[in-house]
């Protein structure tokens, strides 16, 4: 394998997290992720939502395990008659789609296209279980395709020498970035704060990165502001669980201080992403609170005496003026004006 | 024991965290507390430097384990000629103002006391270990005396249900802001940082304030902007390891982006302690980088892949212009007129 299949052997193996076949899914426990190379297997799609409940995978993680859960869901009805089929498969896609609050919309999108592709197999009598995971895959390339795009958009706005900060997981799209900086002989020092309570920066963005040969460097999250100004950090960049049509960004929390740091050194933040639709104001989005016991522990030690409260708010909304652009696939938008983005020819839903 | 007396009890446990007797220092390991209670034995006044180096003590515990030193130091050198005596405790005093470059200058203040009063009871004819340590307390005593004096300043500036949130330890100052507001019948919900990499936050400024029966909530380093915006916070109040002359404080790193934080939310931050007047400026300190190692474990656990690297930067520096007032002993102060904390009659230097 040359350097380039490499990569994209590493970004296939972190996207495709979640796998159908012959009715079961395995879905990449990240919880553990990298100490640990574990698979949670679901054998009905009822546990592939309570996988994503439980954090099993994460960032755009859920997306894959959704859909390969509607593959599950189509395995475990094959022998209905046509009605107890759609039936079956119509609440396996409200099941999967209600696993997370905060992306139920954006997962009801995905779930509709496999319940759709599972009614056109059957209708062809092909096997729905493999069309739907066909279908998956199909989507998966072209998610890929349109993060290289907003990647390429992302590293027009580096300097040569690039130290950019990220936030959370930002999965294949860090990898992206990373990607296409080198070959364009962009110098990228990579920081990375640890975020807390589950550390995916620490374990999974820094794990991408520094497999992809990158200078990357771990802080804690109380660490961003003092780190923006003493390591002069060009740029502050996250990926979105919503970026809504008012220009507000709804992520992994610890996103808005961080945007709030940077504006405050002048430090511009970029989000990438697409603009949902579904969402044309913040207030329609759905804040997902978690289980507090989760900011008393750390990689499973107890951390507070036994009596402490904990709070949990697993995400957070960053006000569009702090938002210098939103890097999409088809250019760089101000949050104040994201109809633009599908103004255009090609108005297809960004998944 | 009265409830008041529990709470002195409490102070001091976590206050006399150093103790001299009879030619050792025991100093609670707080780095393991409240998990464990543990203490380290030193038997060599450099042990206790290597203790403060390893943050086996924490907050204002250093300057008690400092002075514990010259103590044993003191002890060491029992039966050495004047001369001998003399360069002895003078390098024990360089030795163990140095364990820390942040505090150093402070730390000398301390030695130096100690110092005198070592040299002092040979001139009598009395045990000089004796003398230091209750030198050492008598010091103490008159901090508490200082530190409450301030905490009633800063318990003024609360509404009568006030949410408050800290910012790593900031030790005694936390039992008695709640003690004070307790008397007063202000009801204090305390939220508490967690203060990675050490958990100083969640492990003990939160059992401080449990222990004395107050609501309290950890949220990890991440959360601060968030839980100010969605919990309403008052107050943003820390301790400081050094109040500069020119209205800089210099505290735990995470300090600087929660006063980002909290101005943007317009919520006033309140730093305790006094000026120092060894530092006229933010440009004379040096600011200490921890082992980087440490960003990549958490309660002993790795989190990063190995080959990551760290950046443990132990404090950072708030700017006067996010410091709305410099809560003392003798009142509030603002941080551009920090001149005239000394400018009164009791010019004493605040230790």
């Amino acid at each position: 394998m040359d350097r380039a299949d490499k990569d994209l052997a590493f970004l296939l193996q972190y996207e495709n997290i979640a796998w159908y076949n012959q009715g079961e899914v395995n879905i990449l426990d990240r919880r553990v992720y990298p100490a640990k190379i574990d698979y949670v297997t679901c054998k009905r799609h009822e546990d592939v939502a309570l996988a994503v409940a439980d954090m099993v995978t994460q960032s755009a993680g859920p997306y894959t395990a959704a859909g390969m859960g509607m593959a599950l869901a189509a395995f475990e009805a094959r022998d209905f008659n046509g009605t107890g089929f759609k039936e079956h498969m119509e609440k396996a896609a409200q099941t999967l789609s209600n696993a997370r609050p905060t992306t139920a919309q954006r997962m009801k999108t995905i779930t509709s296209g496999c319940l759709e592709a599972a009614l056109a197999a059957r209708e062809a009598g092909r096997p729905a279980d493999i069309s739907v995971r066909d279908h998956c895959v199909s989507n998966l390339d072209a998610r890929y395709r349109k993060l290289a795009a907003a990647a390429e958009c992302l590293v027009d706005l580096f300097p040569k020498k690039a130290t950019v900060m990220t936030q959370c997981f930002g999965e294949t799209i860090v990898g992206q970035m990373l990607r296409i900086a080198r070959e364009r002989g962009v110098e990228v020092k990579l920081i990375c704060p640890e975020t807390r309570p589950y550390f995916q920066g620490a374990r999974l963005t820094a794990s991408v990165a520094y497999d992809m040969g990158c200078d990357v460097t771990v802080i804690t999250d109380n660490m961003p502001a003092h780190t923006i100004q003493s390591k002069k950090v060009d740029v502050f960049t996250s990926a979105a669980d919503v970026i809504c049509m008012d220009g507000y960004v709804v992520n992994k929390v610890g996103t808005l201080q961080i945007a709030i740091a940077a504006d405050y050194f002048g430090v511009p933040y970029y989000v990438t992403g697409a603009p949902d639709r579904s969402h044309s104001t913040i207030s329609t989005v759905t804040f997902e609170e978690r289980d507090p016991e989760f900011c008393l522990q750390a990689m499973g030690v107890r951390t507070a005496m036994i009596g402490v409260k904990g709070y949990y708010p697993a995400f957070d909304a960053t006000p569009p003026q702090l938002v210098k652009g939103v890097v999409t696939d088809r250019g760089v938008f101000s949050p104040n004006d994201l109809a633009s983005y599908y103004s255009g020819n090609n108005c297809g839903e960004y998944d």
